[in-house]
């Protein structure tokens, strides 16, 4: 009886799992296959559930929430209490891939889901108790206003996110396009708190970006995905079938800043290019049972390809990242992954309350675990220092002989753009100030040698344009390279 | 009979709630007195449990057990699992001073209660999610250290602090006479973390410290409570009436630093001061219905008072500071106060778990709830800059051109001990570079301009004296003048 209930459960499930992540769901996940998800249903409904918790276990948590109900100081919500209680369940589990949303917040998470998704277009996650930015999309409102992958969001509108829940933070954070939200953001290496307006905007699902890079008489195919969703390993294919149909000589697959999606989604990508002697990924369930998963393609594409991983690649863009190194022996460009190697399935609960629970691990074809670990390039390259460089804030001007975070950060802007002051320790000594009147100069504003408001904004702009004209990308220079061998 | 379930739970209480706090137990608690206590009870059981959750609200915690006990990818600790949930009710009040115990750890508390206290003695609590120290005790091994109030600690002995409630961290903390806990410290305005180690030694649970200190011909008492426990009552009236032999023209009662503790502990001091027309403190239950304690004492003392605070003066300590501001007329000198307005009770459950929940709030002589807000002193002091500094960590000698924390911490200290450097934004100028070498000549170590590790630990070493002399305790120094009317 009572294995039939959670059976129930866990059939309610794939809905909202695959729902979510369509619409741009702000966050990662590999919801499994059916055929996976049947399995987990069959071991539910057979397996015995002798070990529950006694009545005993359940009456301390009923007296308690009583005794809390009763007597704490002010009136309590009891209902409140009562999600407490599940939340406070998943929160052992110390697992940030595995949340639980209320009714209320699932309902409102659907609402959002069904109608276009408006937000600033950035996939966030709960790591250390905070909200925490795995990476903005591409050309997005977040990516636009500056924030990076790993900064921790403290503040919504002014509201502290402590104690809120991932669902929760994500609502504050979406809203109608062309309103504003504001955001406080702890960054790694800056103390204070950077303040950062994004203008929320219609963010489109495509999934999959590709074009023809010509570069010393070689066609290389750029195919970048930016999550898996439900569509994105058709739209991979019958783009790729468009470049080949170019006459590309190599290819560049790029899932820098990706965060995951569908695990269909990416075996349903892999399996162009993995041939079926090896597995693509292995699926492991907690008693230790494995799924491997491979391919019906029999050979390999006849041109050189590259994968192009970053900080932000996170889950399926690492299963891909994986399956191309190590059962497609391409080489891989970039930086180390995120490191999440865990499946989550959604349980959708009777009274619409919704649990994403992680079910399985996956390991690599080699049978690596890469989780908190990341995927190792097999080619290391970095973006130059200004892609990390922070948006300026002045309070007063900097000027000579002042010291400090944002000289600091003024520093690695003026050398990104040319302008090398000779040291990035954040003291404004008199090369800096040079240099700051070699950036006014050619930029025609006054040769004052102090950074105000005015020059400071030109600064983020001109280093934005440089960014984003993809002239200076290192890391697709180098992929590029790396296809033909050099 | 729910109802009786609640009231016994309740009267187990007094016991749990007192035995903590007498024995230095590192929370800062307002028990209350037995008389509220037994008014407490007493309502519990009139009060009709109309509004508990229904079977069904219970049932889904119910399901939601079985299906992560089933289902989640690792094994699962189902003893953990109905803990958390029990947590996660707690959590949902959002109260840092509501805190569950789970029967291991009540049970280690009461061990460690029950023999001689030994740890680094500080306070602390938990404030935005962290272990966050109060205040150290005076002489601590923890103010030997350098621990400051407000200080988050982030790691013990190297594992991380995120997770771990209240409870679990002070046991990690405490140890052995003689053993080291290294403690890594996150401090407000310093953007890497301090690795601070902490010699544990046995921790006196004397609370009052009393001197006369002679000044312009004058005799003043100085009385210093450390913490409101069982015998600080006594031990100050004890004290008192010594001074008062000595024929004191004054007195200063300071709590700096003073985390609280039992409710009846400050009554019985603050009733030496007040007269009984005004009461020293209102106690106020969920339903507005509120609780006068009044003095019997009819006169004044014949000699001036005045009250000693700072930011971790916190609890009983304020409704001291405040019963003598507004009850007494007295002058209270200092900075604001921590701000905690409420009253704890500890509730012990019948398998040894223990929940101390916020009952009441405290509200002063007035009507002010400081909550949050502190108690204003009447004549505002801050100790000098120096008291703030915090220890040097030395990666590399300190020079010339350098710029960063560590420098602006540096210039801190030389201003402290008089070798002032002219500025202290962090920039290690030719001014910084005299004022180090002055420093090692005026010690007798070679005069490199450098700050190496000899020279920082020389510093540090220079600083403590200066401080623990107490002849620069300008705080105590206003405080004398304010008494006589200066």
């Amino acid at each position: 009886m009572k294995g039939k209930v959670v059976a129930l459960l866990v059939a309610g499930s794939l809905a909202v799992g695959a729902g979510g992540t369509y619409a741009g769901m702000t966050m990662f996940s590999d919801d499994e296959s059916p055929s996976l998800l049947e399995k987990a249903i069959e071991n539910g409904t057979e397996r015995k559930i002798g070990s529950s918790g006694s009545a005993e276990d359940f009456e301390k948590i009923e007296k308690t929430y009583e005794l809390i109900s009763e007597k704490y100081v002010d009136d309590v919500d009891q209902e409140k209490l009562l999600e407490g209680a599940i939340q406070g369940m998943v929160n052992t589990l110390d697992d940030p891939y595995s949340v639980y949303m209320d009714a209320k917040t699932a309902e409102q998470f659907n609402d959002t889901l069904e109608s276009s998704f408006e937000g600033i277009g950035a996939e966030v996650t709960m790591m250390d108790g905070y909200v925490t930015i795995v990476a903005p999309f591409e050309d997005s409102p977040a990516e636009k206003a500056g924030l990076k992958p790993h900064d921790q969001i403290i503040s919504i509108d002014g509201k502290s996110t402590k104690g809120l829940d991932l669902y929760d933070a994500v609502l504050k954070i979406r809203g109608k396009k062309g309103s504003t939200v504001k955001l406080e953001i702890k960054r790694a290496g800056v103390s204070d708190p950077l303040s950062i307006d994004v203008k929320r905007d219609e963010i489109p699902i495509e999934t999959v970006y590709s074009d023809v890079i010509e570069n010393n008489g070689k066609k290389i195919g750029h195919m970048k995905i930016t999550s898996f969703s439900e569509d994105t390993a058709s739209d991979f294919e019958k783009q790729l079938k468009e470049l080949e149909g170019k006459g590309i000589d190599g290819l560049v697959i790029d899932v820098r800043g990706n965060p995951g999606g569908f695990l269909n989604a990416v075996q349903d990508i892999a399996q162009l290019f993995i041939t079926k002697d090896d597995p693509i990924v292995q699926i492991e369930a907690r008693n230790g049972e494995k799924q491997r998963f491979f391919s019906d393609t029999s050979k390999k594409k006849d041109y050189p390809i590259v994968g192009l991983i970053d900080k932000g690649s996170a889950s399926a863009s690492e299963i891909l990242a994986a399956a191309l190194k190590e059962a497609g022996g391409y080489e891989v460009v970039g930086e180390k992954s995120f490191g999440k190697g865990t499946v989550q399935q959604a349980v959708e609960m009777e009274d619409g309350s919704s649990l994403k629970l992680t079910m399985f691990k996956w390991l690599t074809p080699d049978g690596n675990w890469i989780h908190k670990k990341g995927v190792e390039p097999t080619v290391k390259e970095e973006q130059p220092a200004y892609y990390r460089a922070n948006p300026i804030t002045i309070e007063k001007p900097l000027t000579y002989d002042m010291t400090g975070e944002q000289v600091k950060n003024v520093q690695t802007i003026l050398k990104g753009l040319g302008f090398n002051p000779g040291r990035d320790d954040g003291y404004y000594d008199n090369k800096t100030e040079t240099a700051v009147r070699a950036f006014q100069n050619a930029n025609k504003v006054k040769a004052t040698g102090k950074v105000d408001e005015e020059t400071a904004s030109l600064m983020e702009q001109k280093l934005l344009e440089k960014i984003d004209s993809g002239k200076n990308d290192q890391q697709l220079q180098t992929a590029i390279e790396v296809l033909f061998g050099k």
